[in-house]
């Protein structure tokens, strides 16, 4: 599947060009790679960099970070907010926590060990919601937290392509949900899918 | 080069996700294919569409309008923000005021006939610079106009992967130039690649 949404040499060109170097990504990005843990990889944190800068938020809420990848993205690009990050596994956020450190980001930043989508509903007025758990649960956490976003807040999935599974297994249980998801966010929201990566979905509400 | 960057399949897909429905649009978009008009296409508009969302620009200003396709995405979703559309030819221009009349936007936008690039040095403070012009002046464009954009302005530059002939024809000298444009852009901005139609960069500044 890999290269199914996006020709391999694009994204070779897209990674060709001049980058800021930053070592704390550089780390995690290797510990993903050695323990094959699923990151929005570089390209995809570039998205969630802009936005964030487009945007200013206050507060961002993650449900499901892991070890702190796209949150650290969020963190560096955010000048006034906050980003709380939650994980069923306390060994994650604990190296999410020493990874902020290491990068002396770490005030910007909650550390929450738990359900994502109960300490999601803990938080109101969320400028960005962003969701990476486990795709049988994206329409649940959308249904159980859209109240909780604010007035022009934003909404951003991961992985809303399954690597291109959602168009060549559409009959999986797994594409299943995300196609369902994915038609619930362009019916309530206004919606774009970023073809990079998983697919990245932004959304913002309509007007 | 059709289908080079993103698999047809995948764009297929992103078409059939429930949409709002806009005749003026449509009607647009007929005119280009029956005329064989480059425009950024129902999917990048969308892009424009959302990131006009999430800044709430107060001024837009394209260099490069052609019959207004953009510009409608970017004055739709606009609130408070006015679009500067510009175009050599008269012909172009007066098209687009129809479309926007039609659409009853009008008062969102301001029509000028002429050299994009020397309209555009009139603006000052421009929250959102839009490039659409010749490939050839991208970079002359952005260098004569960065310091018209507002502090945290962005730029939106469309076609810049011209349809993959950056990367399959290196050499041509559309691509060099689209290529240094690229590079200047990756240096002197943050700068993600869009990987939708012909490439959408989005660029914010450094910070």
């Amino acid at each position: 599947m890999l290269g199914y949404i996006l020709n391999p040499e694009v994204e070779k060109y897209l990674k060709s060009l001049p980058q800021e170097r930053d070592t704390v990504l550089e780390e995690m990005e290797e510990y993903a790679g050695k323990n094959n843990f699923p990151i929005i990889g570089r390209e995809g944190g570039r998205v969630l960099h802009l936005i964030t800068k487009i945007k200013n938020p206050r507060l961002i809420v993650e449900i499901g970070s892991g070890f702190g990848y796209s949150a650290y993205w969020f963190a560096k690009a955010s000048e006034k907010g906050k980003v709380v990050l939650t994980d069923y596994q306390e060994k994650n956020i604990n190296l999410a926590k020493r990874f902020f450190e290491k990068g002396g980001i770490e005030n910007k930043a909650k550390f929450r060990v738990g359900d994502g989508i109960e300490i999601g509903k803990e938080y109101k007025n969320i400028d960005i919601l962003f969701l990476d758990l486990e795709k049988a649960r994206y329409l649940e956490a959308i249904k159980e937290l859209e109240n909780n976003i604010s007035e022009n807040g934003i909404v951003i999935a991961d992985n809303v392509l399954l690597q291109g599974k959602v168009i060549l297994e559409p009959e999986s249980r797994k594409s299943k949900i995300i196609r369902e998801f994915n038609e619930y966010m362009f019916k309530k929201f206004f919606s774009v899918i970023i073809p990079i990566r998983d697919g990245i979905l932004i959304a913002c509400k309509k007007s």
